[in-house]
């Protein structure tokens, strides 16, 4: 799906479905990270660019203040976020496997293209989530990931174009460096240990 | 105004007019603080308060948004923020003047003040930008100026209210301790150095 190169395994949708409670705490944290991640992009990319990643900001909060209703109408308390391993292993692999004297625009370019990877993992498991959740006859839930689900996919394709359009439209470089990032992205994934959490 | 103990000076103001554009890119970068600091404290308060703080982020953005369109017609860059000298000096304030082993709970009151007092100065210095623009005939500038004044005093009041509500309702600690911040904050603006910057 989209650029993954390695698809979830069953076990962390048994992981999930088991602990939803715990799946939606931690989803309400992934929406504040990637809101507060998109507004400090917005200060990092050419101002002409800035724009589309406000309004990518302000639909990540929308859908924090979505999966907080949802806490409320289950009586679960957000608290700290965990750490976020997940976020900071793909940083790690960008930063590992990046070419030597990586430029700003390069290091831009990386850190658009690691939010497009959290996005695309994000969009994967969610329509997980849709699907298992109809089966299950929870209508409700299973709308709601699938309206999240369409959500991430554009904004996986809105990260991706601005890395592009950073790159000054070198498509096929961005391609060949979001591939590279995917492959070694499928990898950790195959290593974590399935875990109620959107990326465990 | 609100809880403020020292009026900002004229000469903040003639800085400010010498050089619009400075106080608008710095402006932006105030939006931006002000939502991220409010998703971060969203899962610092008890949950049933998170979603006040997670719709002031989504309207900090929204301003977000609404400033970049002016700085896009006025042919301006965002670029990195400078140094907050202001936000840095009222946390160390609060620091300072906390009672010696301050609870978490008062950590938290204390964050939310120093919110307050933000949202407050801003507020003071946006009504004499928007009077200032409009007797210079800068109609559209005063009237966005004018709107956003009345979002920052109503900010400042959601803060203090999810203090008090943090505080179990002590409406007369709270009201203690924000007026002696905003002695100290007066304090401290009195020795600002009148930047063209919301807090310079």
């Amino acid at each position: 799906m989209l650029c993954l190169t390695t698809p979830t395994r069953e076990a962390w949708l048994d992981a999930a479905l088991a602990d939803l409670d715990a799946v939606l705490i931690d989803h309400a944290h992934c929406e504040i990270k990637a809101a507060t991640n998109a507004l400090s992009l917005a200060s990092r990319v050419p101002t002409s660019m800035a724009p589309r990643l406000a309004e990518l900001a302000e639909e990540e909060v929308r859908h924090f203040r979505e999966v907080l209703d949802v806490l409320a109408a289950r009586g679960l308390s957000l608290g700290m976020p965990a750490e976020d391993a997940y976020a900071k292993g793909l940083r790690a692999i960008a930063h590992r496997t990046a070419p030597s004297g990586r430029s700003p625009t390069e290091t831009l370019v990386d850190r658009l293209l690691v939010a497009a990877l959290v996005e695309a993992r994000s969009c994967e498991r969610f329509k997980l989530l849709a699907s298992a959740l109809a089966a299950r006859g929870e209508a409700e839930l299973s709308a709601f990931y699938d309206d999240l689900f369409a959500s991430e996919a554009r904004h996986y394709r809105v990260l991706v174009d601005l890395a592009i359009e950073a790159l000054g439209g070198d498509e096929q470089r961005v391609r060949a460096r979001l591939d590279a990032l995917a492959v070694e992205e499928g990898m950790m994934v195959a290593g974590l240990s399935d875990l109620a959490a959107v990326h465990g």
